[in-house]
């Protein structure tokens, strides 16, 4: 079969097959999209297409030239995030999902990537990260969490730290308060935040397990969030509600919970009484070694 | 009930009832998401953040000035785009879905824009339009496509008629094949394209009913959409892969099968074997007439 799930650790078989496979909509391509799902297909010889996304992040200067690109894993609502130099060819992942891997590194090799670091935004309950089997797959690519996640990986993320590809670079702020490893990672010029499950598209993530605390968490938006600019653009590691981005500006006055007083926020956030995560106890344990894999 | 789907038709109630709810993954505020997905939460007096998304659309100049903004409705995996005139607040709607009406006129809301014209790329198969309903709540609203669709609405569509919304428009390129009213919409900088389901990302509209035709299909997009600039964004209709945006220059590259001749093309259209589409009975007739609501 040609499935990288077989080849994978039971905990993620098991993981994987509960995938929830898509009623056919308007019918067009998707019992190819999904045979091709699990399948590892890599083009060989493809050219990269470096003009193809520079229109999301050239309205400064000094970004010109990033290739980035948003996607979706729909099982767990997570947003997997791929920023490229444009003439170096070096690229970054942020939060890749193990379901999603033939699709992301397919993706890499059409547009002739070389990606280097494979970074989490936190350890996740939610889903298994891709990062151990991506490393097995691509030479000299190297997984990074925060020194704070408990997890392994080969680097260790701190606040200020900054991560470069080619001549861009993420940096990254510790937003504590989903979980104690949480960081928000900041493109050189602050017009693409990637906030993890810190600050959602007018939500934020839970504080009732893994370390969490509502009053660490609204700390960290108001003061490494909230401080960019206004018309700097949120990317959250989840939307349930087909919201794909949003910005400072539109958080910081319609955000339901975060524009509330740091008292009210606790409150909402004690008692949201939520069901604990279907896969907290699948997941958190493989993400601590980078989906079981070895790091 | 604060619900909108109680006050609709029965069929468009029955679909709605099908809406499948997701299981709550890293947990985060999907219970209170969930609450408001069926809630009309208009926020008055909310002022527009003009500036928000303005760098989606500024690599080139007359661009500037531009909001966007993807929007992704999951039972349908449908996108609806939202695209409006910074200064004079006009904006136009593609593509709105039933089932996510409140999210989309909340977010006009928020923004404060005056939404002109709510337009259909083609007469969906796959779900109800919300345009009818969307008309009932915005006061001067009018919806639009293509005349060549059979369908109901204010605005009958043709090759190069423009939508206008402040200094911007978006001109109307027909497509036909995988419906005979099927219409791409090309931002006046061409550099976005809203391809509806005639190019998807490496992919395709199906040709097997509807007045589908492959052939036909084929042409379309080598004549209307292929001849766009490379670094053209195609924003399609749907995507069932995670999959959020391409452009001309790389589905010309990997599209498998835009990448064939007309010939090679034709054949695999008609072996797809793809099953009815569920609602297709239920969707045609209502999006026929703007999704049951008179127009």
């Amino acid at each position: 079969m040609c499935s990288v799930i077989s080849r994978v650790k039971p905990v993620q078989r098991a993981l994987a097959s509960t995938l929830r496979l898509r009623t056919n909509a308007d019918g067009l391509n998707y019992a190819a999209a999904q045979s091709r799902r699990f399948c590892p297909g890599f083009i060989t010889g493809a050219q990269p297409l470096w003009v193809t996304s520079r229109s999301y992040c050239a309205r400064i200067a000094t970004t010109d030239g990033l290739l980035f690109r948003q996607l979706f894993e729909v099982e767990s609502s997570t947003y997997t995030y791929l920023l490229a130099d444009a003439d170096t060819k070096e690229a970054v992942i942020i939060d890749p999902v193990l379901e999603t891997i033939d699709r992301d590194l397919k993706f890499v090799s059409e547009l002739g990537l070389k990606l280097t670091v494979a970074v989490n935004t936190h350890c996740h309950a939610d889903h298994i990260t891709s990062t151990g089997l991506m490393k097995k797959r691509l030479a000299g690519l190297k997984s990074a969490i925060s020194k704070f996640s408990g997890a392994s990986a080969d680097i260790h993320l701190k606040e200020g730290d900054k991560i470069p590809f080619g001549r861009h670079s993420l940096t990254v702020r510790e937003t504590p308060g989903h979980t104690d490893g949480c960081i928000t990672l900041v493109t050189g010029d602050q017009s693409m935040a990637f906030t993890g499950d810190a600050l959602l598209i007018r939500g934020c993530g839970r504080t009732d397990f893994q370390q969490g605390c509502a009053k660490r968490l609204y700390q960290s938006i108001q003061e490494k969030i909230y401080t960019l600019p206004d018309h700097c653009l949120i990317y959250p590691a989840h939307d349930y509600l087909g919201q794909t981005v949003s910005t400072v500006g539109e958080e910081r006055k319609f955000n339901p919970r975060l524009t509330k007083s740091m008292e009210e926020f606790v409150k909402i956030m004690n008692n949201l009484n939520l069901p604990k995560p279907n896969k907290i106890d699948i997941s958190v344990p493989a993400n601590l070694v980078c989906g079981v894999h070895s790091i």
